[in-house]
């Protein structure tokens, strides 16, 4: 049986040694990771083979079981992904504000790590080595609970970066697997307050819906993106269209794709041929609504209420011809998920409008919603993308691993 | 029946108008709202009568009956509280951080209101507007849960704000309060994820678990503050003994107030007598480890394991002798609710050793623990101290009723 409480205490334990151990140390830690995944390749790459060939017997869909599957390349790129987190600046010790009370207290505002940060993930077996850097870098110990299907993989990672770690001179609790994937041990996961300071689901929407309904220890709800881009009638509609290309289908599985296009009715019947057109050289399926069928024909499917709920993360767009940008940002706040969202235009109230009017963590003017990412953020990482207001909004990576304390300096002051 | 849902729409339809409220119309509704209460003071009375009648029937204590009666001087308080938080800063709209991309993208990350604010809280009818007024001031919307014994003053104080929000031109539904005190429809209210963005209990330490243990909503855990003060060896004994008499005694039902006293063993002969001397001015009752009660004799009781662990909010503290700052952060990181603790001494190391060991909200050298506090730390304000590290740790006020979004601008920026 899995003594859940008796990892907690040392996932603890570990969180309290790593929040003051130095920046170079905790590097030392990820170079010795970084190292010992490439030495132990053989070892790793075996146990992912036995995954992918259950995985495959239990009729794992291909694009599914490439995801799943490791080789010297994929390991090479990870172990220099770690190198890369390496390099990154230390938010823990960051004084974020300061200034003196009216008694002469001094006050520090000082970034400080979570604690022990909870990751609930699926599938992809570099996510195991990706959060569990992260979090060491940011000074938290990992509680880690990776699929069933990459459960030996999963497994020979924590081993090897135990090992380095230990070898480093810190403790091996600083990343802790659940070994057992059974969901009663994640839901007991899911509950405990006193070892885990927050937790991190990285999934699917119906993953992330579990641990929001199952968690008792505070969630960042992530990744859902059901995003929008709006096309005025004063947008440059050539660069409009690239820009929903783009937002569509330079990548398809990804929760900053675009999922639904709103159009200006006044260049709606310009607008959507010259995207269809575009749209079409990567076989992007379309449906719209009555407006849109009138100008592209019955060839575009027609768009149900439920399609606009809906994040496909597939090459499938809905598509609504809108009177101005009052109706398009009524209609993002009634479907949106809040995570990203474009207005094209040339009208500087009415991209202000849009901006001011509509809450999701990232709204773009003139670009596309692909942006919304830690790398591209200029965070340099990226342990997931907020889509709640609590804590962290949009791309998270070290800082929003942080939280910080007080620390309040006097010579003897007490309170009237 | 209460419909709760309709309630919840109507407040999110309120918070989006707030969201975009200017500083200046906003500051009129809250002088509106300090009117109002004025100009309704018979009203609200004569419904704060009835209330404390029935309290006072029902057998409630003295010290808790004072705290839920109104009059006119409390009432004149609260209407200049209102106008004292119309003098704060907005936070809503700071560019709280702005950079380019690599790719020309201009990234700005502005400051915007939660949206809709739960608060869930007991007895006290001053928390109905002050928490009503820092929300709307933020720019949330405040959908509020009072405790029963209070009804008939919160639903006066409600219809009250809702008719000065209404004369100034703000719906009413930017104030909610739930006129049905049943337990039911409070478990209802803390699952409504969809309606309500954020959760603030305030009160007993047993309401905040029962919120923190059935909402589906994200809860900030606030106020429980087991708080302890460290006199070290290097300490300056006079003065350590005058801010162990303020940290306990000053308020002792504050959640910010000491519980336990920890002396160094080195100093323990000369400043447990010190410290007795002057905590005996105040009745304060004393609870004591074995090598304290040798040094002030029997008249102090034993302490047990669970006087430790106790927020007495009561003259009473515990003491304990350690051997070292080593052995008072242990004790501590044990025991603490991580609120607020002291370390009194002029060894520097020490110091720093103990503010980087705690993780608490707020660490103090040389001071009292009295001053975790918004009024204090300058915020001009104070919704509740948290506890947790998520979002908003220690004194939260007007800027951690907020959440932020990132606006980006481009000119056709795609991803490559």
């Amino acid at each position: 049986m899995t003594d859940l409480i008796a990892m907690g205490r040392e996932a603890r334990a570990a969180a309290d040694v790593l929040a003051v151990t130095s920046a170079e140390k905790k590097n030392e830690a990820l170079a010795a990771i970084s190292r010992a995944l490439l030495d132990h390749r053989q070892e790793i790459l075996e146990a992912n083979r036995l995954d992918a060939e259950e995985a495959e017997r239990n009729g794992m869909r291909p694009a599914m079981l490439d995801r799943l599957k490791l080789d010297d390349k994929r390991l090479a790129s990870i172990a220099a992904a770690v190198m890369k987190v390496a390099g990154l600046d230390d938010p823990v010790g960051d004084v974020m504000d300061e200034w003196d009370m009216y008694n002469g207290l001094h006050v520090r505002k000082v970034r400080v790590p979570m604690g022990v940060v909870g990751i609930i993930y699926e599938s992809r077996p570099n996510v195991t080595v990706d959060a569990a850097v992260l979090c060491l870098k940011s000074g938290n110990a990992a509680f880690l609970r990776g699929g069933r299907e990459t459960i030996r993989s999963n497994m020979a990672l924590e081993r090897v970066m135990r090992q380095a770690l230990a070898s480093a001179g810190l403790p091996e609790a600083c990343v802790t697997l659940l070994h057992d994937t059974d969901h009663a041990v994640a839901r007991e996961m899911m509950g405990m307050r006193d070892y885990i300071d927050v937790l991190i689901p990285r999934g699917s929407a119906r993953l992330i819906r579990t641990v929001l309904e199952n968690a008792k220890v505070p969630v960042i709800e992530t990744g859902v993106g059901n995003c929008h881009v709006f096309v005025d009638k004063t947008a440059d509609l050539q660069r409009a269209a690239e820009i929903i290309l783009n937002a569509k289908a330079q990548r398809v599985s990804v929760c900053n794709a675009a999922e639904t296009l709103l159009v200006h009715e006044d260049v709606a019947d310009q607008f959507l041929p010259m995207a269809k057109k575009l749209l079409d050289t990567k076989n992007v399926e379309l449906r719209g609504d009555a407006r849109t069928r009138a100008v592209l024909g019955d060839c575009v499917k027609e768009a149900t209420e439920e399609d606009y709920y809906t994040e496909y993360l597939d090459y499938i767009l809905a598509v609504k011809v809108v009177a101005n940008v009052e109706e398009a940002v009524e209609h993002i706040r009634k479907y949106s998920t809040h995570h990203s969202e474009a207005i094209l235009t040339n009208d500087r109230a009415n991209a202000d409008y849009f901006t001011s009017h509509i809450d999701s963590a990232a709204l773009y003017v003139n670009a596309s919603t692909r942006f919304t990412d830690g790398e591209e953020f200029g965070f340099g990482a990226e342990i997931g993308i907020s889509t709640q207001k609590l804590h962290a909004r949009g791309p998270m990576a070290l800082r929003e691993l942080c939280s910080y304390k007080y620390i309040v300096e006097g010579d003897g002051q007490i309170r009237q």
